[in-house]
């Protein structure tokens, strides 16, 4: 096949990919809401996010041109210029999908009101895909572009152009995940500690000053953060694979342009898979799980047919199943031990206190790292086994992210449901509207926990793509670990996810405490907001989350990228040696901690949800209370300091992939 | 030097050993205790211990003899003995050490009353240093006799013998740390929620029926538990660097023999800092740093001139300052974080309730881990650049431990002075004698603090030199991390110290939860309990904790023993190559965990114990509440989990070491 066959093929499918984003993007923005309270809060929320986000990159801009100036000194122009994109194009991806879920949760709790929970599930479903299609498209289309105009240059600059491109990805996803993660948990601790607990009112009451930066921080956090970090997964996994393509199948157009083609193929499958759960009528849970299963049947079917046709060896089509596979497994312990019995036995252990119920909370995280680590352990040496190369492996890598634009629809569902409840609660809808919106709401709940089991797989995968293709590029023949440079590289690698961790929790505890200050002065100053005769000044409180989030998120994030530097330059000749044994380090507790942080912490939030169903004596019981003091040590667990950790070991593999470069 | 004048020396140090452990344990057995009410609690908590340590060692004596069997089938008749003997001597240094503790702490308190606050203080460390001069001194006979009986013989057949010996103390060890670790941390949790939190009554107070379970648990969990752990790490790290010298130094016996001179050096220069300790007369604290330093100084000096006199290549002296070094340095980073200004900070936290002080307590946890891991991972480079061989690294752990002697001791010192304190407030000796134990436990505190640092770091080291001659023995040239199996292995052992500290986890909290219920029940049923006019049945709750340690030991304890042997089998021809990668991931994770759970549980537990001193509302505020909630989770992560994972790294390695000899 000619480069220009490929290229009709590549154009075809972004096309699709974009003129279906602008559809559904059109549809859910043109809805015209008449409810005038539910259009004022929707606006609150939507100016909130839209604010931190331009704020957010108002910063970022002073960080990408600095980083454009060193690339472009170092290497070549088209090296900084490749970052900006990759920067942009995140960025971009961000803008997009936040435009969308912040219109799509109010448009939810119209339908919920008019049209039933049907068609409150679609709508929010429809408004997640908008951020599931443009990472999905923009990535195509970045790492295409690149790949199809750069591929037949010299290989040096080819891959220093496309790991550039990665790169520029990467450290957008950092701050966004950082601080979109601090933003969020700050707005939920602050409004949970002096709302529900010192004032005594319900979740998402308007009188509570902290509500819309709440529901502010669902979007930045969870529908943004979330975004730029499977975005990142997306753009890495595929350089990785690439890069390993260039070693092993140099000249190959076929095994060179893989990776790209089956981002192109998952796409297409993602889009049958979405409208495929508009066919469905069951339960809605099991809809969302057939769409995916069907978009990874349609994947694998497509992949099979493509491989055939273009006489790869089919060895790779294992890896590629088996990646896709991967994902799912993932889910399914994921989902055990966030929603099976171990939350009732959890939620059993908070009667006698909040003691047992956090040993027996963080037990559970630490269980739940076995399996999945050990699945993706074993499909490594599966891959290899059957493919005879690391590129296997890559591939699997790859082919998990591939559909993307259904998983990560599935994944935007969450918050836009979330904040539909938080909406209808404020705008005074009545139980018969709340009933619809809070079982959206538990539903997303439920792919939330699911996305972040596969934010990390994924990261884990994409490392070891980038991880092998460092090692390859650095001309490292062997990565020893019977060498005592190796082993200090690995020592010193498995502190970072701590150190982060550790930067990330505190900045939580700081800003969540600033936030508790200005809730309580509110509560005392603003004559009659208890009565619900004044308005709370919500602006106040969401720059509050705004400043910190923007401020605190710049020491992880430098420390992060200074890192792998200090490595590489720190042990002169042997730098290679020693950053190839610190990212095997980081990628191994990174994985650990992070699997530990989202478990546990879904764990802790499900079991205090289970207890106020009415289990255990429900609300106000002595259970609760313990099941809520478990709750706020897993708030930051599974929405910062967890999901930053995915982040870390893709971000600091691409940049060491980088540097090898030099 | 000739073979007998080696022995000469061995003979001649040995023999001083046993005669001080003898002296000071027949003085401190032989102490009169003519106030009735104190000799009665003391015989309760010692026949508690003593009880305790039978049963353990019945259950036990079923697993030895049937991994006698396993070793003679496989192996040979001397292979099985010697594993026999490597339990033994571990089980008899345990015996020894708990007999004396548990009549010390009685002495402590008499002393504390007639003589004051010297000499409780020298009395109690005395009593600590029989648990430190047992372990130095049968660790040093029982690996010299096996040395120099066999060393003449050809290698495999010594090699297997003498890690026979290892693996004798390290399964003991296991069972001891997870058995002792459940003990005392059902009977303190039990202690604290019902007597503490529910009744309102003090800490020791008589009328708890958990009390004198709570103070054996001391014994059996701080005294027996850590004496076995570290004894398992001076016998791991000899036997690693033997084997390393077999290879790099083969037939040079003034090579072969150094891990057991400078046993025997560090040994006598304990001897020398133990005694120094009686001349000098300062801060209690300031008396014990000092012992140990010039312990050290003298080591340092002894091993310059042996290494001097005997030609010995001088760059293993810069191997061995750095281990003696990097003891210290753990310690003091160690301080730091769970008394310096962190725990100010964190009992600050505790004001706006137990969510944040979670958050910054296990933030802090986190943040330990950085200094010290990487301080262990210079130190390995650098011993190596200097070296340029891993016995060097070895070495320095031989170096670290060398003089266990003194740091078992002061280790042991803590949970004397701890009971002494228990026995004072339940005999009723009045605010004086309280006074000077509360002062004798808070510094058994730090010691306890700075124990659990030089525990992990010592595992650390232990693990690293018998990893090294796992390789070596295995005959594995590279372990190359690009190679998928090694990869796998990783990720697999990786996992490890996670599943075992869900296990421990869990078993505290059903052990503690059956304690609560026995608690309730008698404050419930025996009339007058309360009033202080019936005594409760402390048997009862002894038993329950009994009973729950044996049980909940035995699943973690066989698990991981199996891994290994699974991994090693399930991968078939790539079986060592898989164990090599197993056994760097279970040793990376398990360090990063072990340090997070000792340093965090440490800092909540000096946190509540600031608070509780009077600060920030002190006892009975809200910030006390929440700083004893951060306490709980603390207690089975810094007493039970963190420090079985010592053990699980050092035992995991020194078994894969036996199954290389296959």
């Amino acid at each position: 096949m000619e480069l220009s066959h490929y290229l009709g093929v590549f154009g075809g499918v972004s096309l699709v990919g974009i003129s279906l984003t602008a559809a559904i993007f059109k549809k859910i923005v043109s809805h015209k809401n008449t409810d005038q309270r539910s259009a004022y809060i929707a606006k609150l929320i939507r100016e909130g996010a839209m604010t931190f986000l331009k704020k957010e990159y108002s910063v970022l801009s002073v960080f990408i041109a600095l980083v454009f100036a060193i690339l472009s000194f170092v290497f070549t122009l088209a090296s900084g210029l490749s970052f900006v994109c990759g920067a942009l194009s995140s960025m971009l991806a961000g803008y997009i999908g936040m435009k969308a879920a912040t219109r799509a949760n109010e448009v939810t709790v119209i339908e919920a009101k008019d049209r039933g929970e049907r068609a409150a599930f679609l709508t929010a479903l429809l408004g997640g895909s908008v951020m599931g299609f443009t990472v999905a498209t923009i990535g195509l289309l970045g790492l295409g572009l690149i790949f199809f105009l750069f591929v037949e240059n010299n290989n040096y600059n080819f891959l220093n152009i496309l790991v550039s491109f990665g790169l520029g990805a990467s450290s957008i996803a950092l701050f966004a995940r950082v601080g979109g993660g601090i933003f969020t948990k700050a707005a939920d601790v602050g409004a949970d500690l002096v709302g529900k607990v010192e004032m005594g009112i319900p979740e998402d009451d308007p009188r509570n000053p902290a509500v819309i930066a709440d529901n502010v921080g669902d979007c930045v956090g969870d529908t943004a953060g979330m975004g730029a970090d499977i975005y990142e997964s997306y753009v890495g996994s595929v350089i990785g694979s690439i890069t390993l393509a260039l070693y092993f199948y140099a000249g190959k157009l076929e095994y060179l342009s893989l990776p790209i083609m089956l981002c192109a193929i998952g796409l297409i499958a993602s889009v049958i898979g979405l409208f495929s759960i508009f066919l469905f009528r069951t339960q809605l849970s099991k809809m969302l799980h057939y769409g995916t299963y069907v978009a990874i049947a349609c994947f694998l079917a497509g992949s099979y047919a493509y491989l055939s046709c273009m006489n790869i060896d089919m060895a790779l089509f294992g890896a590629i199943t088996l990646g896709a596979l991967s994902g799912v497994i993932i889910g399914l312990v994921t989902d055990h031990y966030t929603s099976g019995s171990p939350i009732h036995k959890l939620a059993e252990t908070s009667k006698s206190g909040a003691g047992t119920n956090l040993i027996y909370g963080l037990s559970i995280g630490f269980e739940s790292v076995v399996l999945p680590v050990c699945a993706i352990a074993i499909i490594v040496f599966i891959t290899n086994q059957y493919c005879g190369s690391l590129f296997g492996v890559s591939l699997a890598a790859v082919s998990m992210l591939a559909t993307v634009g259904i998983t990560m629809s599935v994944d935007a569902y969450g918050p836009i449901a979330d904040n539909a409840g938080g909406i209808s609660e404020m705008s005074g809808f009545g139980p018969e509207v709340r009933k619809i919106t809070d079982k959206l709401d538990a539903l997303g709940n439920m792919t939330a926990a699911l996305g972040k089991g596969f934010a990390i797989g994924s990261a884990v995968f994409a490392s070891l793509a980038l991880f092998s293709a460092f090692c390859l590029e650095a001309k490292i023949p062997a990565l020893n670990l019977l060498d005592p440079v190796v082993i200090t590289g690995l020592f010193i690698g498995g502190t970072m996810p701590f150190l982060l961790s550790a930067l990330t929790m505190r900045s939580v505890g700081r800003a969540a405490w600033k936030m508790v200050i200005e809730v309580r002065r509110q509560f005392k100053e603003i004559a009659g907001l208890m009565e619900g005769k004044a308005e709370a000044d919500y602006a106040r409180c969401i720059e509050i989350s705004t400043d910190a989030a923007l401020w605190e998120m710049l020491l992880p994030g430098v420390l992060t990228i200074l890192a792998p530097i200090a490595i590489k330059f720190g042990f002169g000749a042997q730098g290679n040696l020693a950053l190839g044994g610190f990212l095997a380090g980081a990628t191994l507790t990174g994985v650990v901690l992070a699997l530990t942080m989202a478990n546990a912490g879904g764990a802790w939030d499900n079991a205090k949800k289970y207890i106020e169903a009415g289990n255990f004596g429900g609300k106000g019981s002595d259970a609760h209370k313990a099941a809520v003091i478990g709750d706020t040590l897993g708030d930051p667990f599974k929405d910062t300091s967890g999901p930053s950790l995915n982040i870390l070991i893709k971000l600091m593999s691409i940049l060491s992939l980088l540097l090898a470069t030099i």
